[in-house]
């Protein structure tokens, strides 16, 4: 990384490795409150309450939740507490808020009146004295350190790390918990790909817009992936899950359209492989952000993970090559992705 | 409609006014059923099960049980049920499950589970012997005719109806009631646009990307008129509410950018006049689709139906106008909107 290296995202990016060892060493009395309050609460359902970067993580936890507790999880509508009268009564739910700042308004409003109606209430956030920190009865601490880039990315993978070391408690999942462990050393690994990634980003160049497909668990990588690459390279990209793609939004894929496509080996894989070959049949151009190469060869282009992890943890080190295509996409295309345009690193909503 | 009525599509968008009404007459003891069925039930939270275009008359739906009823609702994750060994236990739940043709195995797998833990479960689809139809317990069944376009219209506009007319029973909630009888007419009324409509849509003839923005009731209109636009004009088109367009994507708005903006006088409405100037003030070329003259002036660019309407059925005329622009643009580019590259009618995931 020498020659970028007063990147603030760029360091940001590389300092993941400390940060989600440092996250997953102190957190343990965190994930024991966490896991109490939500054993005392016995939820009916969890409500996820979130935006931008942070949603994408609250749909990895939606995943997570549902397949391995059997638990609902609905996404909030915080405008209907903002603007609307009245939204849903949330008094049988788990309310994850999940917000890098902790300070959106929209957010808050939802919590709050959660809480009124008795609602649990748990924050995960990277601003431990935020409004929404403050607010939580447990508050899950992402220590990702400041974050000055304006685009998240330590932030992001710190939380996907806590929800899934949050979910393989709560299930008594042990090789998953186990598994959570190698999760920082994975990234150190895919952090070597910087240089190939650096080159394969300049393909890219005049690209404007692009779609980002995944399924499953990567569903929320192929999202943040697309948002990423929006916010600091300025390409109309679109996340989409490989089905919904196919009801409608695959009209796209052809004649070099630029699709790229998140995968590991698991439940999602095969899926992924024959949509890999179809639309490169098509005629639009595949690109494969994967941990095997023989999904990498189907598509003609892409990058493989030097490293295996189990599929429900995969977005963490696949979201690295995203975040690592976002920023070299967004130089070669001349940009400054430390400072997109228009945007603050806090985003106020109400 | 003279020189293209031999438009599948086009014909299909004329004919909403006579089948929303016939919808709305024939559909009194499916939605007394339907009723019965969520007393019955009383469920802790709503699942709505659904894909595509039908995925944005759930969000529509989650919108108006939110608002209406305080019951919560989370969209079903079917991969859950299909690719891994399982998903959420919805024994609380009601399942609503949308779809034109009833026949995709994904939604079907998610209804077939739900229904084996207990789960009340009802369709709302165009297709009475459809599988999903045979599965669940009450079906409302959109009165649309057969529809031969690849693009959904009709058979969108009458599940927003049925919605909201179940809606309105449930909640007691008479004046809404009362206003769904005035529907039809408000998109005849719309449709007089129509020339107005392809005059505009030249303007469009080399965009290739865009953003549709809403919130609310209206984020709903903004993601099907997106999808809309993808799947007949090909054009990479991303709906996103106001409040997730802060957080991240408003750095595009900018430079010319497209922004499409769906408002109705109503809670939402504030919010959208304040970003219409803001992001024409940043660059972007703003076009509102809107109930008021004041929007579409502050925009710039816009459409302004002929016809008021509550904000809660605000999406029924607007997506009619979304209809009507993809059609146009996909024209103006020389592709035929009636068959879609690559898409058949029936999309069956899996």
């Amino acid at each position: 990384m020498s020659k970028q290296s007063s990147s603030k995202m760029l360091k940001e990016i590389f300092e993941q490795p400390k940060v989600l060892a440092y996250t997953l060493a102190e957190s343990e009395d965190e994930l024991t409150a966490s896991v109490q309050l939500f054993k005392a609460k016995q939820p009916r359902y969890v409500v996820v309450n979130a935006r931008g970067t942070s949603s994408h993580a609250a749909l990895y936890a939606k995943y997570l939740l549902e397949h391995y507790l059997h638990v609902p999880v609905a996404f909030g509508a915080p405008s209907l507490f903002t603007l609307y009268d009245t939204g849903a009564d949330y008094s049988d739910a788990l309310v994850i808020t999940i917000s890098q700042s902790g300070a959106s308004e929209d957010l808050l409003a939802l919590l709050e009146a959660a809480k009124r109606k008795g609602a649990a209430v748990l924050a995960v956030t990277n601003t431990s004295t935020s409004p929404l920190a403050r607010a939580a009865e447990v508050t899950l601490l992402t220590r990702a350190g400041k974050e000055r880039a304006v685009a998240a990315t330590k932030t992001f993978t710190t939380q996907l790390l806590l929800l899934a070391s949050l979910v393989s408690r709560l299930a008594g999942a042990r090789k998953l918990q186990q598994a959570l462990a190698a999760i920082p050393e994975a990234v150190e690994s895919t952090l070597s790909l910087a240089d190939e990634i650096a080159e394969k980003a300049e393909r890219y160049r005049y690209m404007t817009h692009c779609a980002m497909l995944g399924r499953g668990y990567n569903l929320a990588t192929a999202y943040e992936a697309a948002l990423k690459l929006t916010e600091c390279a300025y390409v109309v990209s679109q996340g989409f899950s490989l089905a919904t793609f196919e009801h409608g939004p695959k009209a796209l894929a052809t004649q070099g359209f630029p699709l790229f496509l998140y995968a590991a080996k698991g439940a999602a894989y095969q899926q992924a492989y024959e949509a890999a070959g179809r639309y490169r049949a098509q005629g639009a151009e595949v690109f494969a952000i994967a941990d095997c190469a023989r999904l990498v060869q189907r598509a003609g282009l892409g990058v493989k993970l030097p490293v295996k992890v189990r599929e429900e943890l995969s977005p963490i080190p696949l979201i690295v090559v995203g975040q690592l295509l976002a920023y070299n996409i967004a130089v070669t295309k001349g940009h400054n992705p430390d400072a997109p345009r228009l945007l603050n690193k806090v985003t106020i909503t109400r």
